[in-house]
């Protein structure tokens, strides 16, 4: 891997001019980035980063997060040095018919792992891609890889990167480098700032091999990086870059989330080292240098062997038929559920959980144990009260190999993971959510911790599927329809409170998503979900009506029934119901805490008052 | 103020039971907390807090948040210590007809600022409450005081705490001081950490003093508050307590969320100077020096006066005519917002804008300019990339005197703000979101920065107002609709796309939230809101049929129109639309980047698809 310091500059140069354009041609992208990263590109994917573009989704090649996501068209601009673009797809960047996309988008061809996430998420989903990667290679050494992430300041002004970098950090993901764009362009909120902050010493603090590098080029942060990978640490390596190298807008401040002019493209371009006319064009010697790199890395990869273990590993789908994996006699579907992912966990060794806090796991050795430095096969992640971070870790866990993780957490906390919920479901990442405490009589502490429109929030969401069983039977179809249909993410949502058993659910019918639990003569139909089945399933007969489980309410449309004499509830809001259902009954306003007999008086939804509503709705519209 | 270290003791230790019994009697709770921070309580309820319980709303009387929700009773036994709860309130502790809740609750009769949120916003909205102070302060010295924070590891955890925490130390918030009751109880996760973070470093380089306090008692805690009285930093004081001290439960890590037992209580009474038999009694020496510290306070608050200048900026209502403060013929809404916004805050010295990026802020000199250390008048809060804390700081903006602030934000980050959202809802706080990019062919970057669902997530929010304005005048109505008769927070929902002047609106219906725009003849009738409009009108006209701008869909209801003849459409999520509307036209699935009519296409959402469709309902359904 030989290369004079001329061609590192030619590539560097060559790198910029082609992404600029890219982004000139688009009228969309963000220029400051592009000039400040190529290098760091560069230095990477040239001389650092292991994969092989004949094998793009090779479970031992080294992972890389654009965090940064200002700088897609650099990445992209890099997966054509690398020769898995061609220059057609470059220019058509930010297209819709392009493979170049505004943001980096995950593709299996292109051993792009991740879509690119809202700010902050790509470190977190990065320190998820490092947790697999310890998992693993724990397990299978020849796994073993690095995991990269590009970021800038933005980034880590994010609460949800600060989560996830103090996990890395206690749990000493050592193989995780982060490549910190210290250009200081990226948010103008930090150039204000009159007492900047002690990275190194902030970093260090927590832990973290923090390095610096002034006057940065290409050798300089390559170098950074093969001393990174021989720390016992996670690292940061902080690049200050130039804001805006070269460039004599006079606002230079603008240049981020805007494109240059080509003259202002010729301009730069008379400072570099690219010549030619033709911004898209690439330089012979920089082709030649990265074709004969892409062999070296191909012929190396060649020689790499699988164990069969590992192999059975990344072949092992979680097919399942909870029947067999025992659900013991609890009298709460919390519980249940709990019993029921630490048998799931104890079986298979791709599936991780997740939760703020591993109370709730009782059986946690099942998992081997909570996950940590001095225990890589750990299999119960304990993430602190970071409920973000957990859900954005998930994202880059569900990313690496053959992973299925589930999180374990409040309902009401959905709120905090939303951004990443949002993620899974973009990227039909294969997570299993299972949401606790889903009712606004769950807690007794008031508004702030009550469950009321998070459910509603979560249906909204596309490429999202939401459950909500109402006994143990619904509950294992549940876990099956998740770990046996489930294309995307699911949300299990469960209650903490004494459920029935009913004789008529089975674990089969959940899968379709709605099923009559009651069939009566009357034209009226009930419908209801999870833990409020059981107070309808009582009113519906005592009624003579029918009642169905509507476990995942989008299903409703494959169901006959009279929308003008349907009637739904769930203790929690009507929001979006209005949909199945020409009567809703639920809860559209917070209520004071308080036990939950009281609250549901209150509220007009215990049973009596349920039913005196029923019976209204029914008399009144004869 | 006199005091023995006996009658310290005495009165931590009565407070510490006094709160065990109302939990124990509520049985809900948590004992860890309320063992180890009664001395904290003391140490600062007793010696350092100023305030005067005769005039519980007093505005320069110091402010404390809980950010430990867990201790909200010793909160209340405080409050109770202090003269302003009675024993009886104490003793129906976390009951629905209590004023002594689970979690504390805004309330002016008892001088709690701000409802206890879920962990890490308590330290966020302190922060809030902090520049408020050092903005008040600056102007009218007379107002000032100290902030104080009471928090746990759970909350330092949190990301949004750590986004605030920084902007405080940024912005030098000296007076603001955070207690954090160090027992390792509140989070199992950290017990495990193998590598524990050095924090005094950590907080040390992020500019903070950070004082720790091992073997903590009542007078320790209070020199320590009063050093850091003088501190031109922010302090975090970290006061190691014993976990469960002077208990014997064999599983003291069950103690977080679990109360105690009647005898339990009494065995741990009996390692302590409290010796009454009933847990809810007060030492009459206790008693008598509270009384004694409350009259001396209150004296002390009665000396104090207020400037004519003050007094006018706490009665400063702004009721306004937007006329009057004139907006500029920008061709977008997104312009013309932040000329409102920038004119208001000329106008108004109690308006503070808050922004992730100040660009958008295009005449921030308006405001005052960016706040700072060396500009706290400054009335623009420049919070970087840190959504969720500039919702929650905002909360705590809110709930300070007279302070009305603005939140300036693109609609897809409203998820990172969700949680803060809530509470602002929940406290009804007068909190003004204006998000903008409220569509899906906002962006061309794809998924990740799509609008889709948000919008339908904030109006599943109980006590939210949003309106989305279809042009300048609907706009001006919005604006008017918050400051003249909002009772509580509204998002204002626009556009940067080039928005169409319609001479049927006008500002006033948009208080009512939905109009007719055009009426003709057919039967059937199109509903649609702000950017949207634009498209339907044109629609609308040609196929003579009438038209409803809902700015906000909640008062669709208060229009006469055949629901099974009405369409809806907006460029997002059709969900909860079928409430108001048969037919519901939107984008319901994540689609590909690329330029917004490439998109429009794709979807079918540009005019000639939506008229086809909407000719076809209305064909198929004669």
């Amino acid at each position: 891997m030989k290369n004079s310091k001329k061609i590192d500059q030619l590539a560097v140069d060559n790198l910029k001019i082609n992404a600029l354009a890219a982004i000139s041609k688009a009228q969309s992208g963000h220029s400051s980035i592009t000039i400040s990263a190529a290098k760091i590109f560069h230095a990477l994917f040239f001389y650092n980063y292991h994969f092989d573009i004949k094998n793009p989704n090779w479970v031992a090649r080294d992972r890389f997060v654009l965090s940064a996501s200002q700088a897609s068209a650099l990445y992209y601009a890099m997966l054509r040095f690398c020769g898995l673009l061609s220059r057609e797809q470059l220019e058509k960047f930010a297209q819709i018919d392009s493979d170049c996309k505004g943001s980096a988008v995950k593709s299996n061809t292109l051993g792009i792992d991740l879509t690119t996430a809202p700010l902050g998420q790509g470190i977190a989903m990065g320190v998820g891609l490092a947790i697999s990667e310890a998992y693993l290679e724990n397990k299978f050494p020849e796994a073993s890889h690095y995991t990269y992430v590009l970021c800038s300041w933005a980034d880590l002004q994010e609460g949800v990167a600060q989560e996830a970098l103090a996990y890395a950090a206690e749990n000493r993901l050592n193989k995780l480098i982060i490549l910190f764009d210290s250009n200081g362009s990226d948010n103008s909120a930090f150039l204000k700032s009159k007492y900047s902050v002690d990275l190194k010493a902030k970093y260090t603090a927590l832990n973290f091999n923090f390095v610096t590098i002034k006057d940065a080029s290409a050798r300089s942060i390559s170098k950074a990086i093969k001393h990174a990978k021989h720390s016992n640490l996670p690292t940061i390596i902080e690049i200050k870059t130039a804001f805006g190298e070269n460039i004599i807008k006079e606002d230079i401040g603008s240049l981020n989330g805007k494109y240059l002019e080509e003259a202002e493209i010729e301009e730069l371009k008379d400072k570099t080292s690219f010549q030619k006319t033709d911004f898209f064009e690439i330089y012979s010697q920089v082709e030649t240098a990265y074709k004969q790199r892409m062999q070296e890395l191909h012929e190396k990869a060649s020689r790499w062997t699988a164990s069969d273990e590992l192999l059975n590993f990344l072949n092992d789908e979680v097919k399942e038929n909870i029947n067999d994996i025992g659900i013991s006699e609890h009298d709460n579907l919390y519980e249940n559920a709990i019993v029921l992912i630490n048998n799931l966990a104890d079986k298979y060794n791709n599936i991780l959980l997740a939760s703020t806090n591993i109370s709730s796991f009782n059986k946690i050795k099942s998992a081997n144990g909570v996950f940590a430095s001095n225990n890589r096969n750990g299999r119960a992640l304990l993430l602190g009260l970071r409920e973000f971070a957990m859900a954005s870790i998930t994202n880059g866990l569900a990313s690496h190999s053959n992973i299925r993780p589930i999180v374990f957490c409040a309902l009401t906390f959905s709120n905090y993971m939303l951004p990443a919920i949002r993620m899974s479901a973009i990227m039909k990442n294969k997570v299993l959510y299972v949401l606790t405490h889903d009712s606004v009589l769950a807690y007794d502490k008031g508004p702030s911790m009550q469950a009321i429109e998070q459910l509603a929030q979560l249906r909204s969401i596309p490429n999202l599927e939401i459950l909500r069983p109402c006994d143990d039977n619904e509950l294992r179809g549940a876990f099956e329809y998740y770990f046996n249909n489930a294309e995307g993410p699911v949300v299990i949502s469960i209650s903490e409170d004494i459920v029935k058993r009913f004789n008529e659910t089975s674990k089969h019918p959940i899968k379709e998503g709605a099923y009559y639990l009651l069939e009566n003569a009357s034209p009226w139909t009930l419908i209801s979900t999870g833990r409020d089945i059981e107070d309808l399933y009582d009113i519906a007969n005592e009624l003579n009506i029918s009642l169905i489980s509507a476990s995942n309410i989008k299903n409703l449309n494959k169901l006959d029934f009279d929308y003008n004499r349907a009637i739904s509830y769930e203790s929690l809001t009507t929001f979006g119901w209005s949909k199945f259902a020409k009567y809703n009954l639920g809860v559209d306003s917070y209520v004071t805490g308080g036990n939950s007999k009281d609250v549901a008086k209150l509220l007009g939804i215990d049973k009596t008052s349920l039913k005196n509503k029923i019976s209204k709705i029914i008399e009144n519209n004869k």
